[in-house]
C-alpha cells in the first residue's frame, strides 16, 4: 500500500479560526478529513502533519519513509533553503501546493524556493490543490513513471 | 451544459512529433482525446483550439463564450501582456497548465504574465495537469463558487 | 487633403462589450464616430484599424502612405519591438495614445517601447486623448514643423 | 466660472532667452499669451506662475482654491515627491505636460513622480501640450465625470 | 485589563552578558523588570517571552489570546515571512522594536518582514522604545480607536 | 532649561483641513497644542515649525541653537540629502517620526536619507509619534547619555 | 541536395525603400537575388520567406522539412521565446544573422532569445552576414559535424 | 585543556544515508570519528552537535563554553541572520565549513550571512576541510594570537 | 574683465563653525578671502553666494551674467536636476568642486547629476580645489578654447 | 597589398593540446596554417600573433600598421576595455571571432567590451568563424566601403 | 615525487615591507620558506612564483606541468576571467587561498572568477591557509580521489 | 627634493598620433615637456612612465620611492583592482587624472576603483589637469600636511 506524507507548513493551524471573514470557515482538520477520504478511495494510507518551525519539518523530510510528498510550505516557500535540500535528499515524487494564487500576491512571495526541487506545483485553486495533488501522486506512483 | 474553451499555444503541435526521444511518443491529439473523454465523464463540452499566434489566442479569447479557461501558453506565458489582458477581460474561471515545471528551466520562464490573472496554475504534472485543471474548473464551475 | 493612420491593438474590440461596470459603455465603435466627425471638422481623412495581432500592425505600418500617425498601441506597448520599428521607419508624426493613465498601474505598464520613437504621449485622458492627439497632429502637419 | 492652477517649474523662465538656437524662440510669456486667449474661448479663468523652487510650488497647490491642474514640473518631476504629496492632497483633476518627450532623453528622465497621481500626462507635444491639457480639464470639469 | 504579549527573539537572552564592553549592564531580566513596572502603572498584565527559535515565535503568537503585541524579532526581522504572516492573522495592534538604529548599520538589516504588518515600529531609542511601544499599545487600546 | 527644536515638513500644515475622511480631523495645531502640554509637563521648551521648502529647513538646523531635534521631514525624507547633512552637523540627539507607517506605503516611500544621522525613528505611531519621541529626547538629554 | 530555409523577420520588406538615405539602395530582393546565386554555386537549395508575424516564423520552423536555418529575427531577436522554442525543436544547424551590430545599438538590443538555441551569431556585417552564413550551413552539413 | 564547538547544520544526518551514489558511503559519524582521533592527536576535547532547527544552533552557541567554533551551516549559511549575531557575539575563533564548493552550485548559494563574522571559510574540501579548520582552531588558540 | 560665478550649495556656511574637530578652523569666509585675492592676481572679478535651497541656485543661475561657473553643489550634487539643467542652460564653462572626496565616501555620494553638465569636477583636494578650478577656468576663457 | 593583423587571445596556445576530449584535436597552428592558405586565395598578407597578456595585445594594436583586424580575445572580451579602446582608436575594419557559442555559456560571457567598437561579431562558427571574418575583411577593404 | 605549483598574485611581494603595523613582519619569503619545509615533510616539491601581471600568470599556468595548484590570485580574483579559464584547463586539483576573510572586505571583494574553478577555497586563515591547502591538495592526490 | 611619480595608462601613447581629428595635436611627449617645465618652477623631480599593461603599473609603483603619484590610469580605471590595492599600499600624497570627463561617457566608465584609494581626482580639464594635480602634490607635501 501506498503511503503518502502530507505536511502544512507554519500558521495553516490557524485556518478556519482567524479571519474566518476573509478565508471562510474551513479549518485544516476539514481539509484532512477530505484528503484522508480520497486516499480511502485511492486505496493509500496518508501520514499528516502540521509543523510550525522549519526545523522539524527537515527533520520529518529527512527520516520519512513514505512514497510521496504533499507539501504546503506556506511561508516558507519563500526562505527555506533547508526544506528544499531535504525534500531533494528524499528523492521521491512531491508536489507543492498553495491555497492561494501566490502570483496574485506580494511580488516576493512569487519565488519559491522548493517549486525547483518538486515534480510539480498547484496554486490558487483553494483545498482542491491538495485533492489534485494527491490524485497525481498516486497516479504516477501507481504507472511507476514520473513526468520530467 | 458547461463549456470550456481549451487553448494550446505555440509549438505545442510538435509534441510527440519532433524531438521524441526527450518529450516521448504522447500528440497534442492524444491529449486532446483524454480531455474529451474525461469531459464526457464531467459532463461538459469543449472548444480545443492549438495556434502558433498570440493575435489569433487574444482574439478567440475575445470572442469566446465559455464557462471557463483552460490555457497551456507556451512561449507567450512569458512574453504576452496581451493574451493576460484578454484573460483578464473574459473574467472566467481559468487554470493555466504547463506540461514541465517551468521553476526547475531557465531563469526566465519563472515569470508568468498570465499567473496573476488565472484562477491557479497547474507546473509540472505532465499531461495530467490538464485532466486536473478540467476537473478543477467544473467542480468549481458547479458550485458556483470559486476559490479567492 | 492630409490623411492620419489611426490603429487600435489588442483587445481594443472588447470596450463597452465586456467588464462595463468599469470601463463604461463608450465602444470602439463611439471613439471612431467621434474621431471622424473630428476629422471632417478639420478637414483630414482617416484610416482607421483594429488588430489583436503584432504583425498585421506592424504591416500596416509598413505599407501605409499616411502623412501622420495615432497609434493606441494597448498590450503591445510594453513588449513589441518589431511595432517600434516599423512607426521609426515610417518617419511620420505621431501619436501614442493610452485611455487610462499607465503610471498609476502596474509597474511593467510605466515602459513603453513606442514612446521612444514617435512624436508624444498622451497618458490617461480617456477618449479624448485619441481627439487631442488628432488635432496636434493636423495642426502640426498643416504648420510643416514638428517640436523636437 | 471655472478656475484652473497653470504651474510653470523651475527653469522655465529660460525658455526663448538662452538656447534659443535649440529651443527656438518661443518665450514662456509667449506660452502663456496662448493659454489665457485659449482660456477666454472656453470661459474660464487662469492662475498662472512660474517657480524655481520646489517648496513653493508645494505652498500654492496647499493654498490653491482651483478646479483643476495644469502642470509642468520640469526638473522637479524627477525628484519631487512633496509636489507629488501636494497634488494628491489637492483631489482634483490635473495633467501634467513636457514640452519634449522625455522618454527620449535620459533614461532617469523617463520616471515622474508626479504621474501616478495625475489624471493623465502629455509629453513631446511642444507648447501645444498645455493647449491640449486644458481642453481636457474644461471638458472634463463641465462634464462633471472624469476618465479613471 | 488589557493584556500585552512580548516577544524578544533570538539572542537577546545574551544582553548585558557578552560583549558587555559594547552592549553595556543592562540585561533582558533589567528591561522585563522595567516593562512589567510600567505595565503595573499603566494597569495592564503582560506576557513575556524570549524564544531563539522562529517556529515557537509563530506558534506563540497563533495561539495568543493577547490584546497587543509587543515585538523585537531582532534577527528574524530580515529573514521571517512566518512571523509577519503569523502577525498579519493576529489582526492586533502590534509595535516592533530595535534596540539600535537598524539603519545605521548593514544595508541587509534595513529590510523588515514585520514591518508592513504592525502598526508602527521604534528603532535606536535604546530599551526606552519598549516602555514607549508599551505606553502607545495601551494608550491606543483604551481609546478603542487606532492609527491607520 | 532644554530646548526641543520642532520641525513639520512640506504639506502638514494641510493635516485635518483636507481629505479630512481619510486623516481624520486632527490639524498641525493640534499635534502642536498636545506638544507644548507635555513640554509644560516635562519642563522644557519647543520650538516648533512648519515649513514645505527643503533649503528653509536646512538653514534653520543650521542656526538652531536647540539641545535636541524632534523632525517629521514628510516627502523631504526620501530625497533630501541636505536635511540629512543638516542633522548630522548639528551633532545632538533627534528623532525622526512619521505619522503613517512607511512601510506600509509605496516602496520609495521605504528609504530615507535620514534615518541613519538620527538616534532613532518612530514611525506609524499616529500623532502619538510626536509625544514619544520628545519624552525620549528630554529623559536621554536629561541623562547626559545618549544610546549608541 | 542539401534545402536551407532561410526567414527574413518583421520590418525587413522595407530595406531599400524606406529611409534610404540610412540604409542605402539594397532591397530584401537584392539579398535574396544574391542568395540564390551562391546557393547555386554551391548545389543547394534555398526556401526564402519574409514576415511581419511572430506566429507564422513559428508555425514555418514548425513544419519545416529543411536541413538548416538562416535567420534574421529583426525585432523578434529580443521578445520573441516562441521562435526561440521552435528553432531548439527544429534541431538543426543554424544561423542567426543581423545586418547591423547590434552591440552598437540601445542596450536592449544586446540580449537574444535566439542566440543561446542556434549554433551561432554573425552581427553587423551587413548583407554579406548572409552569404558568410550560408557557406558556413552548407560546409558544416556536407562534413557531416557541427562545432559546439 | 582547549575546548571546541562543533555544529552540523540542517540534512546532515543524511549523509551516507541517502543519495549515497552521489555523495558517497562517508556518514556523520565517520566525519565525527575522524574528527575526535584529531582532537586525541592535538589535545584538545569536541561539544559535537548536529541540528537541523535554526533556533536550536542559535541557543546552543548562545550559552556555549568553548574557546572556538567549528561550523558547517548548510542550508542556513544563506538564509539566516540569528545565527550569524550569535557567532558574533560569541566572539572567539571560528571556520565556517562546506564540504562542496559552493561557488559551483546556485548563484543563491555563493553568498553567506556567516562568512562575514568567522575568522576564516574552507569550501569545497569535503571532510578534510573539518580537519584543517580544527588544526587552524588549535594552532591560532594555542599561540594566542588570530590572525586578522 | 572675466566675471566668475561662485556657488556655495546647502550647509557650506557651517564650515569651521560646527564639527571643527573633524573639518578643522577654515571657514567659508576664508576660503573666499582667498578666492577673491587669486582672483585679484588672475585680474578677474567674482560673484559668492552661498544658498541652502535648491531653488535659488537654479534662479541665480538661470539669471546669471557670469563667463563661467565655480559650484561646489553639496548634498544637492546627489539629488538635485534642476540644478544641472540650469547649468546646462547657461553654457559656459563650469568646474563641480568638492571638499572631500566623494568617492571615498557612502556610495549614494558617488554620483553626481551636475557631472556630465560641467566642464570638469575636482574632488578631495580641500579647500585647494576652488583655487584650482578658477586658475583652470581663466585660463580656459583666456585661450578662448575649451577641453572636450 | 592589403595586410591584415589576426590576434588570438589568452590561453588560445593551448587549443588541441589540453582538454582534446572536449575542444578536438584541432590546434592554433591548424587554424593559422588555413588562414594563411586562405590569405594566399584572396591575395592578402597576415600578421599573426598570439598573447596571453592584455597590455601586449594593447601595445600591438597601438603599434598596427595593418587595414583590418581579426581578433579572438578570449577571456578578455568580457574584461578589457584597455583592448576595446586600441581597437577604437586603431580606426579600421574589424571582426571579432568566437569559436563556441558564448550566448550558450555563463551569462557574464554574454557581454562583451569588444562588440560594440568592432565592425561586427562571428560567434559559435568554430574555426570557419575566422575564415569568414577574413573573407568579409578582404571583401569591405576592397570595395573601399563599410557597413554602418 | 608530486609537483606543486604554487602562485602570488599582484602585490604580494610588498607583505612584510610596506604597511607593516597593519600587516605585521611577515614576508612573502617567510610564507615560501614555511611551505617549502611542509613540501619536505610531505615528500612533495614545489614550483613557487610570485608576478604582478595577468598574462604571465595565464602563460605559466598554461605551460604548467604541475600535479596540483596552490593559488592566491590576489587583486585579479575579482577581475580575470583568463586566469579562471587557465587554471579550467589545467583540469588538476587547486586550491585558492586568500590570507584574509574576503567576505569581511568591500562588497566587490566577495566575488571571486576563480572559485567556481577550483576544488576548494580557503579564506581568513592568514598564512596558515597556504600550508592547509597544501596539505589538502598532497592527502588528495595520494590517495587519487577528489571531492565533487 | 621632492620626487614625484608620473604614470600614463594603456593606449595613452596615442595621443597625438592617432584620430588627430578628434583629440587634437597635443602628443604625451607634449604633456611631459610641460610636466617637466612646471617641475623646475616647483623644483621638484618627476619620474614619468608610459604603460599598456597592468602588471608593469602594479609593479613599478611597488617598487617605487616617490613622494607622490599623479596617475592618468586611462583604460585601467574601469577594471583594475590590482593597481588600486597598489596605491593603497604606496600610502603617498596622489592625484588620479582624466583628460576627459569620464562622467559624460559610457556609464560604466563613470566608476573607478581608483578614486576611493587616491587623495582627489581631477577629471575633464584636459592636459591642465596634469599641470594642476601636480601642483597640488607639491603644495601639499610641502606643507606637511594632507587633507582628509
Amino acid at each position: 500500500m501506498l503511503k503518502i506524507l502530507v505536511i502544512h507548513g507554519p500558521n495553516l493551524l490557524l485556518l478556519g479560526k482567524r479571519e474566518t471573514h476573509i478565508y471562510g470557515d474551513m479549518t485544516l482538520d476539514d481539509i484532512n478529513r477530505d484528503l484522508l477520504k480520497k486516499a480511502d478511495e485511492l486505496g493509500c494510507s496518508l501520514d499528516i502533519i502540521q509543523r510550525d518551525d522549519e526545523g522539524s519539518i527537515v527533520s520529518l523530510i529527512g527520516v520519512a519513509q513514505a512514497d510521496g510528498l504533499l507539501i504546503n510550505p506556506a511561508a516558507y516557500t519563500h526562505t527555506s533553503v533547508a526544506i528544499a535540500d531535504a525534500i531533494l535528499s528524499m528523492a521521491k515524487p512531491a508536489v507543492e501546493v498553495h491555497l492561494s494564487n501566490i502570483y496574485k500576491r506580494e511580488s516576493w512571495r512569487h519565488h519559491s524556493y522548493v517549486a525547483p526541487v518538486v515534480t510539480g506545483q498547484i496554486s490558487g485553486l483553494g483545498a482542491d490543490g491538495y485533492i489534485l495533488g494527491l490524485e497525481f501522486l498516486i497516479k504516477t506512483l501507481s504507472s511507476q513513471e514520473r513526468p520530467t
